[in-house]
């Protein structure tokens, strides 16, 4: 038994989105029903509906910056009932027997089921994201949202933007004592800034815009660089720890690799369409530095990375729009012209 | 008071190298005289001699893989004394009192001075290397050599193609349980296949050249892989914990950052004269890869590996040379033809 909910799509990559219907499967034994109340609006989600990434099944729902509210749990679920704020990132399903599986890095297995354009046995054979009412997710990819219930919507961002920089400050130790870089202050920057302050870290902004600066500082940035400003860069030569590098477009590696200490880390987590230019070798043997990549998080450090942003009052800074708003947004998204998450109020898909 | 000694050095970048006389500063408070047995040829000395690299102070005389005999020590110096066996690798000075130095990583000191080309207040002002009779060099950057006086000449490589090797796979921890690649069988990449076999890891070899598949093995290889076999190459997808890259000559990184585990890391201990290709981010990215960079060694850690080489009976495997086949063993060197490092017999500069 199928159920049919709305939700806003798109029926081919050249065409805009537009109201659908589409099905849910009843919930199964291990599954958690939610009613959708937020999605949040990731870049990722236009490259795969306009098929600038390989592989879009159509029609496309995209959105895994899901919170809501459990409207109901199958018989052997056990963390979760009825009327819980709860949220579900990336991540639908896994293989959960392999090695990443079970060291709770779902993120990486082979068999991950992203939460949109992944594949399921559910008609239509590919998974449809958070641009609708409701979803049907099993347990284990449920997170618990301790946040209070009028901050659910800039919630929403936390589960992708969020943790996709909290798990490489994590795994590569930000926190006291620790001089941490952010390049980029869009949707993951701005989230990576408020994380790496809130962990203890010193925290660089990088930007190439000057009239970022306020605002960055006022994200919890101790200081703010422009990046075109090379005796500004000059100043911060191996001195850093950890840089983690938010932005997606070719650009100048070396610039950021000079920055880092001896055994520092520059961690990218977004993948350019077409290739950075090459670093200098030199810049990682000299001082034994990491060039390395991150890809989202897995579910057990996305639950530590909720909870830690309920307890430190973290939320993302967003722009709430209606459904019937998506195509301008990503316009907007396009143009940096958003500080600094579209979020959908998915109630207006009833419309 | 300085001393004259013979040497052979050029002097000039298009001149090839020739006797020479050389000075030595007499022995300060803290400073080991060497009499230089055995000097080992890398690939550095040549580029330093050439003038391929920036800065070669002429006359050059290189060479940084230096084992002999004290012959005289200085009043403060403790843990030599005349007659003992000691090398002297890639440094011969440095700041003393930074972090790096501190721990124990002279390598990394922005203060580092190399064994040749590198600034002293000695004449004629910049380090002359081991193509000579004798140094003096500050007990500090002295090493114990605990190997039978037999192997000596053959232990002269580990002061730099050992602990090149040896720095990066302790590092990044090669051991039992761990599987470790080694690209490139020459003087650097056959010092990685005996040190990560004896340190317990499985070791896969890689080469361009079928022609080296027994060698490899030989030397402690458990698998060798030609890497122009993309079938061969395929097989080993996602299997390597760590992947030690010995190949200078700009090549596909991808090809083998694709063989890392999730958390795997390539480390690069050559750097190109002109760029490798740019690495594919997705490659780092999609299981959270390292591509770093490792350069010698410290200190501590120089002592540590000779100590290890020692106990395990491992030495490099050598063609000794008389001083006058210096320019004929560069030719060679360049055209791949040494198994696997020249070493000079210091004995014949007498000549």
């Amino acid at each position: 038994m199928t159920q049919t909910v709305k939700a806003y799509g798109a029926h081919a990559g050249d065409r805009p989105l537009e109201p659908m219907d589409i099905t849910r499967r009843a919930p199964g034994a291990h599954d958690v029903q939610i009613e959708i109340a937020y999605c949040g609006i990731c870049h990722s989600d236009l490259h795969q509906v306009r098929a600038e990434w390989h592989g879009t099944h159509f029609p496309c729902v995209p959105g895994h910056e899901i919170v809501g509210r459990v409207s109901a749990v199958g018989a052997e679920v056990t963390g979760f009932a009825a009327g819980d704020l709860v949220g579900v990132g990336c991540i639908v399903d896994s293989c959960r027997h392999c090695d990443d599986c079970a060291d709770g890095l779902e993120n990486y297995c082979h068999g991950m089921v992203g939460t949109y354009n992944g594949k399921t046995a559910d008609a239509p054979g590919w998974t449809l994201g958070g641009y609708s009412q409701r979803i049907v997710v099993h347990q284990r990819y449920v997170l618990r949202i301790r946040h209070p219930e009028a901050q659910l919507a800039a919630v929403a961002p936390l589960l992708c933007a969020g943790i996709t920089t909290w798990s490489p400050l994590r795994h590569w130790h930000a926190g006291p004592g620790r001089k941490v870089g952010i390049v980029g202050i869009g949707g993951l920057g701005h989230m990576g800034i408020k994380l790496a302050h809130a962990l203890g870290a010193r925290v660089v902004a990088f930007t190439t815009s000057e009239s970022k600066r306020e605002a960055a500082l006022a994200l919890g940035a101790d200081e703010v660089v422009v990046s075109r400003d090379r005796d500004a860069m000059a100043a911060h030569a191996g001195s850093f720890d950890l840089i983690v590098n938010t932005v997606a477009a070719p650009h100048d590696l070396d610039a950021f690799l000079a920055l880092l200490r001896r055994d520092g880390a520059m961690v990218l987590v977004g993948a350019p369409a077409t290739p950075h230019p090459s670093p200098n070798v030199f810049n990682l043997i000299t001082q034994r530095r990491t060039l390395a990549g991150s890809m989202i998080g897995g579910i057990p450090e996305t639950q530590e990375m909720l909870d830690f942003c309920a307890e430190h009052n973290i939320v993302a800074d967003i722009e709430l729009i209606a459904a019937d708003g998506i195509n301008a947004a990503y316009e907007r998204m396009l143009a940096g012209d958003v500080k600094y998450r579209f979020v959908i109020d998915n109630a207006t898909l009833a419309g």
